[in-house]
């Protein structure tokens, strides 16, 4: 069976961070994670397939339509330990990740950790299984579940780095929002040269976002 | 008389590198350098305010209405002692930068340092003016001499985020070359939170580019 792509979705700060740092317990994302995503999460598409807003309410234009292409044919989805939260809960065997019982993914999930897990079959399609491999081996399962379908890189920056060093990434889109955070994980480093080997465009939105996609040639 | 505006114009990678590393004795300004400004030196504004060059050759569009905005009402410049020359040279009475004899910029330019140095005529109405100063006090030697017109903080990117981190800087361009350098010195490090009190706006280019502004609101 063809194999689908190798992609890659970040929103990323001009100072390049894709994490932010002012959680709080009384604001546990956080200020700065609504300034970073909020172009996105005001798209039509964010707000009727993640919220289940049929209204029809939210941004068009540049913004929009690179939400629809997120959300365009994604078979399954890799990630690190600490997106699906092992870091904090790793001790929990009941945990079931931070992502709610019905996650916005609907695909097979595959996570990279050390730490053995059984299996988590979720509402909607999702299902989290726990490999302990190198990220080639985990992106050979992720191509045989995927049926022909892409395979995302969905985060944290530290794993994305490691496929992006890696040169397993066929697709690279950030969104760069118009803001300094000044701290966090930055998507950016020890990556000197990746342009080497992409079409590289640049388009920017209303919202002053900056889409930057990184093509295999 | 009233003042011009405080701006800085410069070119820096997409992982926000505003300075090259890889210059050897064969190649003193490095592969790297060309690659970071080659989007402004190939307009038709660079070629000839720079070169001389009067054939009307080189780009027009996006970045070539950023190079004549580059040009527009400078009446006075500041730089940091390594952009002049002054690290590699500090120790020789003799010498004169290394802008040549006539130099691009032709206006009072000030040079930051804690050396003393005696005043450059240059030719083309450069003047090189070594002042032991903070940078407040500068900006007010700079705007006597610029008689109403703005002044640039030229570099290098250490010089540029003090000011930025001063609060002293009316408008910020960067143009954003769509390639990764992986090491030199940060332009936004240490400055979280600069976009409050700027509107930004951004625009991309044929080559490539991202034009970058901050403007005071």
């Amino acid at each position: 069976m063809p194999r689908g792509a190798v992609r890659v979705d970040l929103n990323i700060s001009l100072d390049g961070y894709a994490t932010t740092t002012d959680q709080t317990p009384e604001n546990p994302f956080g200020h700065d994670w609504g300034r970073l995503v909020g172009a996105y999460t005001a798209t039509r598409t964010f707000r009727a397939r993640v919220l289940g807003d049929t209204s029809g309410a939210g941004t068009t234009g540049v913004d929009e339509a690179y939400a629809e292409a997120y959300f365009e044919e994604v078979g399954a989805e890799i990630m690190g330990a600490g997106m699906f939260g092992l870091h904090d809960h790793g001790d929990d065997p009941d945990w079931r990740g931070w992502w709610g019982e019905n996650p916005p993914f609907h695909v097979p999930v595959f996570v990279l950790t050390h730490t053995p897990h059984p299996t988590l079959e979720m509402e909607g399609g999702t299902t989290f299984r726990f490999v302990d491999t190198d990220i080639e081996h985990a992106l050979e399962l992720a191509h045989e579940a995927a049926g022909g379908k892409d395979v995302r890189i969905g985060g944290g920056p530290t794993t994305v780095r490691q496929f992006l060093a890696a040169g397993l990434v066929d697709r690279l889109h950030v969104a760069i929002a118009p803001i300094l955070l000044g701290r966090g994980i930055r998507l950016w480093d020890d990556l000197r040269g990746l342009e080497a080997g992409y079409d590289v465009v640049a388009e920017t939105a209303d919202s002053g976002t900056i889409h930057l996609t990184f093509r295999r040639e």
